[in-house]
């Protein structure tokens, strides 16, 4: 039997952080070490021209996540990994969906939906701020899942929706013109914990309160100085649960470390120790990552060597698949 | 100074009728002899698929529109002549338009609308049967102008919307990213004499009251023979003003034939030589066409090859500008 097809896509939105490392890069990373499937990675960055509108910004945010998925091991000989804009089916495709989209569908999108609803709260037209490529974005996505039969599409739970319009989509065509897009499922991902940003809340970009990926040495020590602790003095027993420096030193550090660092919590350890500890895995863990990543980003001519070579994989299904819908409609 | 280029849509969404050929194909094929500019013509099947979602009809329609044109005289070594699924070019174009699109300029393109004010009408959703590619085809209709650079764009009063619409987004994508897309001119085409269809009524494919444009000889004139007039009697005087026969005669006719209808009218002439007389003047002018055009059809073959050698030609234009457009946005 085939290995099923499992697809996911990286939106280039803006420079990685440690947030988006634990949350999606990791389990990601870890999947596509499963030979039992075959595993497609591509930077959406078709998907992201709706909200990075600056050249330089753009360029940078792809070769960036380009750098970090191939530096913390992303491997291109196991997987297809390429970047959406160099495979012009995807957009072909696009279209001869919409045309098979009911506009309610898109009406009904989430992501859609909570703009409409914050501009009415500020009292604003409806649309306001709204651009064709954010209405009309399950559609692509749509079309970057179908174009490939994928199988499975490990998304989180808000991400549920687009995978059931993209099965919705298929779904009418296959009944107007016959059987040959293969409906995906979805597969939930694991929550992760939580990942808190220096100030403790989530690290988000919105917050401004992320610590750079692949920041150098220094100034991640710098960083992690930074993470707000209480005044608990050293000697005191502390709280795992709720600590934004253990939850950052367990995603990085090995199983007996993690144990060791419970039981300093217990005893009473300073804040300052656990910070200089929560440095070292984190450093630790990246520093190879983080040459490699240097390497690739001074070399982009390399990455586009890369990205171009999985295109050429992926545009070889993606032709024979797009062949199949054009012969049905006519073309 | 480089010739301006002038850009025509066709769309393959019926059989080529007679009101097709005075209203729209006559005067487009004028202007292609017009050496003074470049003329691209485009069979828009991409268009099409909002409502033609048969494959067998897809197929006819750009079959028959093509072989038509070519019949009647369309030169593709003078003009650029592809099918718009032939240029994929287009349809990443339009995407990348999409995101340069405000919402609301969608809201208010008039197909649209007419539509939601159906919906209102009947009581239904007011996005009851509208797809997403009829709400967003004033996007691709965008992307098919800019792709080249379009000087001017002949259109009808109702479609000058659309090359608004054209001017907008490329105006937004300007603002944006820099002067790459040239903005389109609309040119409203002459208001032609309204086609009287057999009952007298506009001839229109939803009033079932065409005349097919290369039906046969004997059916030609059983059709004609079926056009509605009144009773006056032969020997009496009759108006050309109002007259569906002498509307139709007079798109055949030579000069001086019309001078000598003119004045049988005025002196009395029976429908029924009036009839025999349109039908001799029809069948002249389209012998030679009607027998090209079902030799066309024999061969589709022949017809994918001059499509194909147009798509090249366009391909060639197309790709520069996107790459363009592309390097732009920062690809």
């Amino acid at each position: 039997m085939e290995r099923p097809t499992v697809l996911t896509g990286i939106k280039p939105t803006g420079h990685p952080h440690l947030g988006n490392y634990i949350g999606a890069i990791k389990p990601a990373l870890e999947m596509a070490e499963d030979n039992r499937s075959q595993g497609i990675y591509f930077i959406a960055d078709y998907h992201a021209l709706n909200s990075v509108q600056d050249r330089q910004e753009f360029k940078e945010y792809t070769y960036e996540i380009a750098a970090a998925w191939l530096a913390l091991g992303l491997d291109p000989d196991k997987v297809i990994f390429y970047r959406q804009s160099d495979v012009p089916e995807i957009l072909e495709l696009h279209w001869i969906l919409s045309c098979m989209t009911p506009k309610g569908l898109m009406n009904r999108a989430h992501a859609y939906k909570a703009k409409v609803e914050e501009n009415n709260l500020e009292g604003n037209d409806q649309d306001s701020g709204v651009n064709m490529g954010l209405f009309t974005y399950p559609i692509l996505m749509a079309s970057d899942i179908l174009l490939f039969n994928s199988d499975q599409v490990p998304v989180g739970k808000d991400q549920v929706q687009h995978v059931e319009i993209a099965r919705d989509i298929a779904e009418n065509f296959n009944r107007t013109f016959g059987e040959v897009l293969k409906l995906p499922q979805y597969v939930i991902e694991e929550e992760t914990a939580v990942i808190p940003g220096l100030d403790g809340r989530k690290m988000s970009k919105s917050y401004g309160n992320t610590i750079p990926l692949f920041t150098e040495e220094k100034a991640l020590k710098k960083l992690i100085n930074k993470i707000v602790t209480d005044s608990t003095p050293p000697e005191e027993p502390k709280e795992v649960k709720g600590s934004s420096l253990f939850t950052l030193y367990k995603e990085f550090a090995a199983e007996d470390e993690i144990e060791s660092m419970r039981e300093k919590y217990r005893k009473g350890i300073g804040w300052g120790q656990v910070k200089k500890e929560v440095f070292e895995v984190i450093n630790r863990e990246l520093r190879e990552p983080r040459r490699k990543y240097y390497e690739y980003l001074e070399d982009t001519k390399a990455l586009d060597e890369v990205l171009k070579r999985g295109a050429q994989e992926a545009r070889s299904i993606a032709a024979v698949q797009l062949r199949k819908v054009k012969e049905m409609i006519g073309c």
